[in-house]
């Protein structure tokens, strides 16, 4: 296969980009600047570019975002919760439609470049708090993309979403498998130094290598214990 | 109803403007710069703007149409053609998967401003060469956004696309009827000072007026006549 793979520089898109390389198959990687306050994430993807020697193109989405910004992943005014990631209350670090917007834009590179997959790391740990992450999103969108594109799309396109019945825990375990450096993948919402451990996507990092077991080599600012509210 | 519009500042989208409005309805405009020679259209588009007393935003998309660019419309190095616009050597104008990255990007605002109508210009003339213009695309879009954005999207949100079964004879005549002021309106590919009357989209905008029985107040730098190839 000839895919176009959405990476973030997280450990899901790294793991997922690693596998396809791994499958011999050819990738070119996309990554979205959409103003987060760091851009830690963006260098990681870079370097999961150079590594694996694939082609990467980052679009700046920046000027979109101010569009659509009541979230709290792009607005310094509002601070991110923390807790875990998949409470109600992390449902404000939602940017509308966002995982459509990047898919379609990736999409039509994904057709300039003769790609017959369009890759995204989703997994089912994501459809707690994004509709834009479930596997019907993922069947509606792939449909949507062939009619949209008909005549220009290769005839066999498939949206590649291997982790979206599958859970963090199991992506750590492959992501070992692939001998992915995690220490070149980044998770956490706030861009300091290290990671802060705390917040939502530090829980749910800490949450998947233990569930896995498998080696957490990440320097955490402070490692919290979790207590589930519920 | 509350409605975000894509408009560009052709005859098609303002006219879709001035119906909005003049029904009575809550309405907030958005266009695209995406790199294409003439900025000429987005003026047109802030005019339409001004004149109806509506919100309108500008997102900037060059960054991300380098990456699509194998198109007349947005790379210099290609000229555009001359001829009727739905002749399939006017293919090359066709920015991969535009119209639902536009669209994608529009539906993000509207769930932020909480409109429950997404209204887009596109008329049944765009069928023959642009496959995100069909009515089956709009209905796969609809069905798309709807379940990426559950719980976030009025439940009662539609795309409005009142041209999508209509020809721009009958849009000249809608907006006619709507006192569309027409010169603040633009349809020429080459951005020159007038509209050059001989590339595709000059053609389409004579024609409309011709079969629509409406008078042209364009200025034309040329009117040469239309041969059908076929």
């Amino acid at each position: 296969m000839k895919a176009v793979a959405v990476v973030s520089g997280g450990m899901d898109s790294v793991v997922l980009a690693h596998l396809i390389k791994d499958g011999g198959h050819d990738l070119t990687m996309i990554s979205f600047d959409y103003g987060q306050r760091h851009r830690k994430e963006l260098g990681f993807a870079s370097l999961a570019a150079q590594r694996l020697k694939v082609d990467h193109h980052i679009v700046n989405m920046q000027s979109m975002i101010g569009l659509i910004s009541k979230s709290a992943l792009t607005n310094d005014a509002i601070s991110v919760p923390d807790g875990h990631y998949a409470e109600q209350t992390m449902k404000q670090t939602v940017v509308p439609n966002r995982n459509s917007i990047m898919l379609n834009i990736a999409a039509g590179l994904a057709i300039t470049v003769g790609a017959d997959r369009l890759a995204t790391g989703v997994h089912a740990g994501d459809h707690y708090i994004y509709p834009d992450c479930r596997p019907e999103f993922i069947r509606s969108l792939e449909e949507m993309l062939k009619i949209a594109n008909e005549g220009f799309i290769d005839p066999d396109f498939k949206i590649y979403a291997p982790f979206v019945d599958v859970n963090k825990a199991r992506i750590a375990q492959i992501g070992h498998e692939l001998n992915v450096p995690w220490i070149e993948t980044w998770s956490c919402y706030k861009g300091e130094e290290i990671h802060c451990g705390a917040c939502g996507t530090c829980f749910e990092r800490r949450e998947a290598f233990r569930d896995g077991g498998v080696e957490d080599p990440t320097i955490y600012a402070a490692t919290p214990e979790y207590v589930d509210p519920r």
